[in-house]
């Protein structure tokens, strides 16, 4: 019961908008930005000392993610300048391959005598990346080059670690192959990647296996225990949900029970411990990492865009692996597409953030940068390119094929879940569904189908009502039968709180409204945001209106702004004051797209 | 109108039990350590290439200022044992000065020809805490043979940076030997350590000087602007207050107003920017130092011992600088002696803090720790020593030394300034006042005095009462005439809040009593503190009891524990719930004191 993203096309809606944008603007930018640094010419494999842009490590992988979400566009579009550009990289890399099937630029013109001896320097995660661009190309256009030059590169890969043995390593220290071998075998039929892949998974974390340490610690790269024995969210967060990723689809594969209760105790302790109201991940970038459970700083979050994005790949395949709870894993898909992701790419599609921050305080900002890149962080403003650019790539292809997400068909009893909303179509086997909506900003969703569906009822949702009763519920689905549904989910703007284990969060409160996480930025607020307050009555007569420069929804409601009794106080007897001003919030995901300025999620209530 | 430690004799109240222990355990503590580490034996100066115990570059500053307490005792108690340590320092410190008139043990024995090259190298600092040291104990036995020394060293490195401009920097990377040799002027009478001091002073950051960039920039050392031009506090706090100490030295001497107002300015930058409610001073441990205003991380505050203990050196010289606000500089020195500084030795006197932070969560210690060492950060727990050992030294010199900031005379006029109260006796020139109090944990203040009193009233103190009329009143004073008074200064705990632009203590709020700041610790809590919250109307009721343990009085109050409505989700609608509690509030300066646990000063109230 799984959905292809061809058989899904948004209408006029959100996610539509989102994706034309894509296909156009952002696609293109980050093919001029990664030219510009020599990414492209890279893959001539023509490099050397004393050149110009000397590859990186991991360039094979961003340019592969460029050419797996140019593929998802060459699905439903005509564009022969893609297509162009993805055969003129196809070639490089049929030329440049090695007769053994090797193929890695860093180490065929900067080290090459040194292949495979540095766990963590990528290479492994390259040639994932390149694998999923050649699957994905292959089923987006029948053409299957890339997809056998990647085969023999896999095959290469079995013959170096599993035969050989050969390598420094044995597992690599930047997970994101266990996953694209998975998609090798599912898209081949050939079953000795999905060997490969098990073989990966199952030595990562063995006692035996002497390569743990690298950076920060074993936990770094999740090689602290065996993958059954993973219960915690641990290290780098990116490395993390690439590597359940693999782990739930190497689950679903094989029905392991030991593995799948792995792969849910995973989720849920980053659902429930260490994951941030907009579904960022990963709260310290001390390791681009996880730390312990609740510890979610706000200004010093380092939510890393990739992250979020893995995370809808982990909870992509968790609705598969565990059907029963594919509520569960929706709803964060949800968070993620309408937050935590989709803050990585400004409103005009062509810049991006690495880091997500619930809060920027400017003032502070040198206390931060003391000892990194002032640029960067706190990250006030995206950027058009920067060195490690794995994220806008991972936009492109996200959003490219992101409807894969929205629909399922149970193949066998002919019914269709409906996961996500936006005003959009659904086709496969005769059978058609077609949404009509203003999702996320409105809850009204028009439903005609001719099979039964069974609609999700997001967790955000606490009343909905439809013209049609529904004939069944199910854990976080109701059941409507073929024909015309009007839907209605009640969407209100309202107060959310962390738990009280949250230090950070205590005395305040974040704006939701539907699927997504509001904010307040000082350009709207005389540029002071960290003295606002909400007023908990004024939330319920809160106004909706629509924003021409934000393009979108935003919400206005009356609240406080805290002032000193003291003002030339540091210090005085408690004694809180307040003044009247209007808040004016925006969605999280469009914060610094006007100026820089500073920015809060959660804000103190009264 | 300044007051000499002599004149000043503790009885049976808090300071005395705090002065007898630093003269017996804490300075004798600090001695062992330093002699097990090599301190000691490093002024034979017979280190060599191979030899354990390496010289540091700050070493002789370390022993300098246990010397200097040392002396403080010397001209109180009979010590022989301490004199004999002290008279065995010096006979090394004869025996290895140069002919030159040079004293530095790291540049004699392990990098001898690099003698005044390297700007950051605490060289004219270690110079500084000698040249204090032999003031102090000539002051206090009349030996005047280490003040001698010193006054070779001090016309020697005159000659060096007055006369020869051979070094290869103008002014101290550490800023010390100013108020240093301006001590020397007033001890010795000799203008010409006046002049030197002026010299240090005038020539920093002046823009023809090319020494301003070491470590993280001109601020860290305070070398970005000429000294007049300083009005912010910026970079190294412990630097910072040890420059304006020496610039209000400078600015008392020569009535230099231009100098006065940039004193009272960075004066005030703290106490209303920069300055934790503690009196910890210095925000990041990046550089040690202030950030920006109203940055006051709890948990990652750096708040250093030597930074609260200088900043009551430099209060102390605004007092006879600026005596017309001598209230408002009295008060910082009565929240740093209760609190800041005291915390920086446990209780039992023989273990030390050099961060001070105003909040622990050991779950995160992990996220902060990531980079540094695990052992000292955040520190739940003081230690014996630490490598860069200078706050201990510190507090023995302080402690021992701290008779002086709580009376002085006012020659002229007959009239005694009562500054700071404890159970204590003042006597000079025929004047005599008695205080009896078991203040800080009573408010009840019986004086007895053959002269008119100025009393100062605390600025935490909103009420006072007194059997006798009081006959004028002026900034922060009162004035009694001679005789008996019993005073009363009203002191009830209350809640103090910070102002709205300390972001992170926004709906936060402290408990103060008296001079005291208190905080909740784990152990009194069942391990959690995150989540306790004050009562305000309870906070009228509050009971204030004898804990046998900590050997000082505790808070007891009605409270509450925030308890989440949804146990097992990381977030949900707002509605607040909670479990009533008992507080059990301690002294700030006492925790750490019992067992590793969680601790905070700001808790969230309703």
């Amino acid at each position: 019961m799984n959905t292809d993203y061809r058989n899904v096309t948004f209408l006029n809606g959100f996610w539509h908008d989102k994706q034309k944008m894509n296909s156009t603007v952002t696609t293109q930018a980050v093919y001029d930005r990664f030219a510009e640094t020599g990414r492209m010419d890279a893959f001539k494999c023509e490099w050397k000392e004393g050149d110009p842009n000397k590859p990186h490590i991991f360039w094979d992988s961003d340019v592969a993610k460029w050419m797996e979400g140019a593929a998802y566009i060459l699905a439903r579009e005509d564009r022969p300048d893609l297509a162009e550009k993805v055969e003129e990289l196809i070639d490089r890399i049929e030329k440049n391959q090695g007769e053994d099937g090797y193929f890695n630029i860093y180490y065929t013109v900067v080290e090459p005598q040194n292949r495979f001896t540095v766990r963590n320097n990528h290479e492994l995660y390259c040639a994932g990346h390149l694998m999923e661009a050649a699957c994905a190309y292959y089923e987006a256009t029948g053409k299957d080059r890339f997809l056998r030059l990647m085969e023999k590169y896999a095959d290469y890969i079995a013959k170096v670690f599993m035969v050989e043995h050969s390598a420094k390593f044995e597992t690599p220290g930047h997970e994101e192959i266990e996953l694209a071998l998975y998609r090798m075998y599912r898209t081949t039929g050939e079953k000795r990647f999905l060997d490969l892949c098990a073989h990966f998974l199952e030595r990562r974390g063995q006692p035996d296996n002497e390569e743990a340490q690298i950076f920060l610690a074993a936990h770094y790269a999740q090689s602290h225990a065996p993958i059954r024995e993973q219960h915690e969210a641990f290290g780098h967060s990116v490395r993390a949900v690439y590597l359940y990723s693999g782990m739930a689809d190497y689950a679903k594969e094989t029905g392991d029970e030991a593995l799948l209760t792995a792969c849910r105790d995973l989720f849920e302790d980053m659902v429930t411990k260490k994951m941030y109201i907009t579904g960022g991940l990963g709260s310290t970038r001390i390791g681009e990492a996880f730390t312990v459970a609740y510890d979610l700083p706000n200004a010093g979050a380092y939510t890393e865009t990739c992250a979020s994005i893995g995370m809808i790949f982990f909870a992509r395949r968790m609705m598969e692996a565990d059907p029963a709870n594919a509520a569960r894993y929706a709803d964060i898909i949800e968070l993620e597409m309408y937050n935590g992701a989709l803050s990585g790419v400004s409103l005009d599609g062509d810049e991006f953030f690495y880091e997500n921050p619930l809060e920027i305080c400017r003032a502070e900002r040198h206390r931060i940068t003391a000892t990194t890149d002032g640029e960067r962080w706190p990250p006030s403003k995206r950027v058009k390119v920067f060195g490690c650019s794995c994220c806008p790539p991972n936009l492109t292809r996200w959003i490219a094929s992101l409807g894969q997400d929205f629909y399922a068909l149970d193949e066998e009893s002919g019914e269709v879940y409906i996961h996500q909303f936006t005003d959009s179509a659904f086709e496969k086997d005769g059978v058609s569904v077609r949404v009509e909506t203003k999702y996320p900003y409105s809850g009204r969703i028009h439903i005609t189908a001719n099979a039964p569906v069974y609609v999700r009822i997001p967790a955000w949702c606490r009343r909905f009502t439809a013209d049609q009763p529904y004939t069944e519920e199910k854990k976080g689905y109701v059941r409507f039968e073929a024909g015309e549904i009007k839907l209605t989910l009640l969407m209100r703007p309202e107060l959310v709180a962390s738990s009280v284990r949250v230090s950070r969060n205590i005395g305040k409160a974040a704006l939701r409204r539907g699927p997504m996480i509001y904010c307040a930025e000082g350009i709207d607020h005389d540029g002071d945001v960290h003295t606002l307050c909400f007023d908990r009555m004024a939330v319920n007569t809160a106004k909706v209106s629509h924003d021409d420069i934000l393009r979108t929804d935003v919400i206005t409601m009356e609240g406080w702004r805290r002032v000193d009794t003291e003002p030339d106080a540091l210090y005085a007897p408690l004694l809180e004051c307040y003044q009247p001003v209007t808040l004016r919030m925006i969605p999280y995901h469009l914060f610094a797209n006007r100026e820089k300025c500073d920015m809060m999620v959660y804000l103190s209530y009264r």
